[in-house]
């Protein structure tokens, strides 16, 4: 059997490290392209490409993968406020490169696109369902271009024929997240500070970014021009409350977080994600919360220890 | 009185030179940003600066106009078929660029964004009304392009302040417009081929370009930060069929126009537009379908004269 290839884009990225790992286990060639060098468990094991996503560098690279798996693109709410023309840059412009390179040097090769959740906006509109009838509202700029490089993806499936699939992934987290509620919350524990901003009430959909991995792959066999869309979330809604809860379990048993009630401009309030969509493609997330929380824990006392 | 500035992207195109003829006739300043070179009408009359609109280019101008009017971006629905990343370029990131220049540098400088019906896409959604209730389902790259410029505007309104009004343009003609309908019918007829695709019965809303360029004057002293969006038509449908029977009683009265049955891809079939809320800015249009088109023929026969 020749071994595939997939060319990942923001492959040092949180979520594209997971997408790497999970091709790399499953015996393909990994080739990624992207801001940061390549961390040492992936050495000589992926060819990497220390790059700005751009349709000249793109096709600088002389490949032609069965699979591109898009992670490039802007990664907080926060960053969005204070930079929204290098977020535009980074989600938007990156996604109309990768589109057009596959268009011009290999139009039979599937995208996926990781989007967000942050494309629903706010809570007066649960629960999200995939597909061209659920309202959209994204409630920050980061929401907003998430949207149209979604768009851009329908484009080029319906007026070029590329074949795309879209996960709108609601909370992501996982070992290696230098960002968002448990990295926060893992270095305020170590700083005794047990106060979080909001009420605690806060729902999220938490997904295990190597569950949300093993989506994008199962997705990828669906990819077509129509552009199918899917919720990447376990179905399931917990508190933050209850999230952190889970934490201190791990680390500071004797303590409990507490909570301002303040609301960050841009954040969703409530997000309860309708996965019927996904769970037809086979899927089902593998990781339980608990564990997946366990895992982080360890992690980042691991790192601590460093 | 101190004189008002005027910035006008795109401003050698077919629309911005009606916007840039609308401001001097009322006493404005223009400033001139894009493609081209000043047409000899102008000179001296426009400053103009003949560079891509990038951010960096807007920042060299070091002016603060009183208003900016950004009629760069892709021209064609075919164009966008033939190069979406180019049409994306032309009509998303110069948008990108304007908006951020105004968040940077003039934040309270109202913009007016020259959008298009092609948001609406085809004729399973008439008639097409304002506001973020109307569904759209653009049909070319084109259109998804302006919608994502639209999205843009909406953003940089609701999270940094930026006042924006949108004008979604139906079908724009006028002397000067050497493409679409009437510039391909008036060389079909000198080329003596009468022969038409389509049926003829495809509807449209024709609006004269100068009646459009003082309606983007009405709106702009409506811009805000919620982003109004108007259409910009006259409210009256007129076939194909119609208007070429208008140019043909001027230019070719022995004559009839056919039609080859065959449709093009990417056109909307029939577009209807609901104008009350333009209207309700005070603006109506003030030119006759039968004027106008008389007016280009003349036109046209003096630019064959040449």
């Amino acid at each position: 059997m020749t071994e595939k290839t997939v060319l990942v884009t923001g492959a040092r990225g949180f979520f594209g490290g997971y997408v790497v790992e999970h091709y790399l286990a499953a015996g393909w060639r990994v080739v990624g392209l992207g801001h940061g060098s390549p961390g040492s468990a992936c050495a000589g094991r992926v060819v990497w490409h220390q790059a700005p996503v751009s349709l000249e560098r793109l096709e600088r690279l002389e490949i032609e993968p069965d699979l591109l798996v898009h992670c490039a693109g802007g990664g907080s709410v926060s960053a969005s406020l204070r930079d929204p023309f290098g977020d535009h840059a980074r989600t938007v412009d990156t996604t109309a490169a990768v589109l057009e390179y596959i268009r011009r040097h290999c139009p039979r090769t599937p995208v996926v696109y990781p989007s967000s959740a942050a494309v629903y906006g706010n809570a007066a509109h649960l629960p999200a369902s995939e597909g061209s009838t659920a309202p959209l509202r994204p409630a920050s700029p980061y929401g907003m271009h998430k949207l149209m490089a979604e768009q851009l993806c329908a484009s080029y499936g319906a007026h070029f024929g590329v074949s795309v699939a879209v996960v709108r992934f609601f909370s992501l987290f996982g070992e290696g997240q230098r960002k968002q509620l448990l990295w926060d919350a893992c270095r305020k524990i170590g700083q005794r500070d047990d106060l979080y901003c909001g009420t605690g009430e806060e729902s999220r959909d938490w997904l295990h970014a190597e569950d949300a991995a093993r989506l994008v792959a199962a997705v990828a066999a669906q990819a077509s021009p129509a552009c199918p869309i899917y919720n990447g979330a376990s179905g399931t809604t917990t508190t933050v409350r209850q999230v952190l809860t889970l934490l201190y379990r791990d680390l500071a048993p004797s303590r409990h977080p507490r909570f301002s009630l303040a609301v960050r401009h841009g954040d969703p309030c409530d997000q309860c994600a309708d996965i019927g969509h996904t769970l037809s493609t086979g899927w089902a997330p593998q990781i339980r919360l608990e564990t997946g929380v366990r895992r982080y824990a360890q992690w980042f006392e691991a790192v601590c220890d460093d």
